[in-house]
C-alpha cells in the first residue's frame, strides 16, 4: 500500500526560541489534500547517569506546559551543530556536576512524531567523575539521587511521568546487572 | 530550593486542528522574567496489542514531521471528553480490526514536557477478538504482526524509533512471560 504523502505547500506560523511551527499542505496517498501541523525542534539528549552502586542521578524541574515539577533524567537541547555526545557531557556537567568516563548511546526516540520532528538521543553514563557544577543561566533544578530499582518501581507505579526518563530507565535496566 | 515559575502573561499564537500554540511570560524563581513556548495537545492513547502467542500488532504510518514511515504501536488522539480506555478500544478497532477482552493501563507518559502538555496513556491489550476494520477516514496505514522478542530486538538495534512504541514494548515485556 502506498503510504507516502507529498508536501505541496508550507506556511510559517511561528519562529520561537525553542520551537518553530509551520502548517504544510500535503497530497494524501489517495490524491486528496490535507494539512499537517508541524513543530520543529533542534533535538535533544537525555542521559541516565549511573554510579558504581547502581545509583541514578535525576533532576527535579518545573515544566511550564504541565504547570508542575517533574522528576527527570538530565537532559538538554542540542545547540546548532553540536554532536549529541558532546551535548550529553555538557548537560551532565551543568545539571549534576559529573563527567562520565563511559558514555554509551542506548537508543534515540522521536518523542511526538505525529506533530513534531523532535529527536532525543538516550545515553547511559558510567564511571562518573566529580566536576564543578556549571549551572546554566536561568535554569533552576534540584539534583536527586536514587537506587535504580527504586526508580524502576516509580516507573511502574506512575510516580515518574516523563517519557524520555521512563524509556531511559527501562533501557538502562537491560544493560546493567541488577 | 524554590523551582516554581509564575505565569504573568499569555499570548495565543496558533489554533490548529491538532495543536494550539501559545507564548507565556513567566517569573522565574529568582524574580527575573522569561518566556515559555507551549504546544497544547488533547492527549493520546497508545496500545500494545498482544495475541496469545506473544505476537504484537503494529502499524506502519507516514509521519509528515519526519518525512518518513515509522513502525508504531496503534495509537490515536483523545476526542474531547473521551475516556482514554474507550479511545484505546476505538483505535484498536480502527487501526488493526481487533477488540481486546483484556485492557490494562501500564503507564502514562508526558512525551515532550519541555514544550508540550501532550500526555500519552499506554495500554496492554490482550485476548484480542476479531472485529470489522473501521478505517478512519483519511488515515493510511499498514498492519504488521511480529513476535514480541523480535520487536524488542528492533528497539535495541534502533529499527524502532517512536518513543511511545519503545516505552510500550519495554513495559509490556515486564508484564508478559517471554
Amino acid at each position: 500500500m502506498d503510504l507516502y504523502e507529498k508536501t505541496i505547500g508550507s506556511k510559517k506560523i511561528y519562529d520561537g526560541k525553542i520551537i518553530r511551527v509551520r502548517q504544510d499542505r500535503v497530497l494524501l496517498p489517495d490524491g486528496r489534500e490535507s494539512t499537517r501541523e508541524i513543530v520543529e525542534h533542534s533535538g535533544a539528549v537525555a542521559i541516565v547517569p549511573v554510579d558504581n552502586n547502581n545509583g541514578v542521578y535525576f533532576v527535579r524541574q518545573y515544566r511550564a506546559p504541565l504547570e508542575k515539577i517533574l522528576l527527570e533524567i538530565p537532559a538538554g537541547r542540542l545547540e546548532p551543530g553540536e554532536p549529541p555526545e558532546e551535548c550529553a557531557k555538557r548537560e551532565l556537567a551543568e545539571e549534576i556536576g559529573f563527567m562520565p568516563q563511559k558514555l554509551r548511546q542506548m537508543a534515540f526516540i522521536y518523542s511526538s512524531p505525529g506533530f513534531s520532528d523532535e529527536k532525543v538521543y538516550l545515553y547511559l553514563a558510567q564511571d562518573l567523575v566529580k566536576h564543578h557544577l556549571e549551572n546554566d543561566e536561568g535554569e533552576f533544578l534540584e539534583v536527586v539521587h536514587m537506587p535504580l530499582p527504586e526508580a524502576l518501581a516509580m516507573v511502574t507505579d506512575g510516580a515518574i511521568e516523563d517519557g524520555k526518563t521512563i524509556t531511559g530507565l527501562l533501557l538502562a535496566s537491560r544493560y546493567l546487572p541488577l
